[in-house]
């Protein structure tokens, strides 16, 4: 079995393939259990060397490089894309690789003519505008972003590429994942890890948002979970939409910065420096923080038992 | 005042044409009402002679064309599509016109940089799936057809692009429009013209879905005055979403020819044969038939009286 991954080099990605090769074995979309034979890192720069994996370095936008990576794949799980905070910076740059990509891709699948697996990261960031105090299955995806538009639309023609039978499509929308290690990132939410992170490791961290604001957080470790979850369930057990919100857990920044010194200690907590940035706030006030994922719960996704446990769990995993 | 409409030699397009000419002035984006210079339409086909009207023959998929025809535009109505049976029989042709052609419009709107009113003409085919007895304006589209994806999808480039300030874009889900003159076309919904128009002629015609179906039903001359409206609508008017269904009327298919019986007799009733078609039939119930359109009402738009009125404005119109 062969199996795909856009932005396989990354944080998510990396973990994604590791998580699926300790399993070594995927259902493909016949409901057979395979071995997995080869897993592809597409990404912009090389993945790790690692048994079984193999990089496949170049731009998701270009179409000719994608027809060529996904030649013969069973199962694609579609990662790559140019961050919120990035892609409402750069228009064109959102708009050739968080749609152009996804476009592109699902076009290069289904030409290859196997009704692939696809399971596509989209984001809470569909959902904007006057929401509800509790976003539900039901509520209408309103982007207030060009992000969220880009990912909503790619969840538009994942789903219609599934109903034309071209490919099997899985669409999940992920929370804000915490706590991601290494470096800041161009998104919207990289202060979301940057305030738990920095300061276990003895740095300062800017917090631009104000300590009431509430996000929609998930650990790295259910993410990877709730992705071959996605994958891993029968067609028919994604009749009706081929999109839906994953079960995440309701926090306030506050309660992060509280969880921050159980962890680390008040000296850790005064490494946080409150510095509101308007355009952050905007963009992390827009998407909603609370969710009744019925539906998630009801196809057997996870969620985290609460955001102490995954501070203890990065802690444990990453050190300080 | 230069305006640009897109499917300008079409039915609906020659009628706002005339219309718009007619009326000789329209708002800009400023709010100032100007005189109509030149109305582009642009077209496959050369629009009819008319004065202030100059024809752009080309491909709406063609970007350099595109970019050449929007150069100075005030204001843009884009009509052109590929109909829904034609884009879910040809699902690339659909794309390219529907999908890539709408975002090489509002790319090159863009760097005009002169933020144009933009009115798009989507379709209440972007809803689908399971739906309530009444769609309102909190109904969730989820468009069962690739025709409603890619207006779907249209509408979020649109709305997105007005956000950022790029154009003052407005999209308004027309109903099925009846009844059109001329010949049927590949939409699906061609047939509730035909059932109407043919026989008026003393020609038979098909009809493909169950008497009981329902549809949600709007005139061409109400089309015309909603376009219109959405046009002159302040930007103020438009806060929140960028796209509205608009208020039609719910009539069955045995309603409609009852209709027909009054404007024709029943010898125009015996012309119609009941040709049931499963794939016709399967779109057009995918389609919701009744809407609580309180946005538009409070908005200004206007509905038809009842299906009556709307055949005898036809008779009126072009006769039997």
């Amino acid at each position: 079995m062969k199996v795909v991954v856009t932005g396989g080099a990354g944080f998510l990605g990396q973990r994604l393939i590791s998580g699926m090769l300790e399993r070594g074995e995927l259902t493909d979309s016949n409901g057979v259990r395979r071995a997995i034979s080869e897993v592809v890192a597409v990404d912009q720069v090389e993945a790790p060397a690692a048994p079984r994996v193999r990089s496949a370095v170049g731009d998701v936008s270009d179409s000719a490089f994608v027809a060529d990576v996904v030649k013969g794949a069973d199962s694609v799980f579609h990662l790559a894309a140019v961050v919120s905070g990035a892609a409402e910076a750069d228009f064109d740059l959102g708009m050739r690789v968080n749609l152009d990509g996804t476009r592109g891709l699902l076009d290069a699948l289904r030409r290859e003519g196997r009704t692939p697996k696809v399971v596509f990261a989209s984001s809470v960031a569909v959902f904007g505008g006057v929401l509800p105090d509790t976003v539900t299955d039901a509520t209408t995806p309103a982007p207030q972003s060009s992000y969220g538009v880009q990912k909503l639309i790619g969840e538009l023609l994942l789903g219609d590429c599934s109903r034309k039978g071209m490919i099997d499509g899985r669409a999940v929308r992920l929370p804000t994942i915490v706590v991601r290690p290494g470096k800041p990132n161009a998104a919207a939410s990289s202060f979301a890890s940057g305030i738990i992170r920095e300061p276990l490791a003895g740095m300062e961290a800017r917090c631009p948002v104000d300590p009431d604001t509430s996000m929609w957080l998930m650990s790295p470790s259910s993410a990877i979970a709730n992705l071959l979850h996605a994958h891993e369930l029968p067609a028919a057990r994604w009749k009706g939409p081929r999109a839906l919100s994953l079960p995440g857990i309701s926090v306030s920044v506050r309660e992060m910065l509280d969880a921050l010194v159980r962890a680390g200690g008040e000296a850790a907590r005064a490494r946080v420096k409150m510095q509101p940035d308007p355009r952050i706030q905007a963009i992390v006030m827009g998407w909603p923080a609370r969710f009744d994922t019925a539906r998630a719960d009801a196809m057997g996704f996870v969620r985290d038992a609460d955001f102490e446990t995954i501070v203890r769990d990065y802690v444990k995993e990453h050190g300080r």
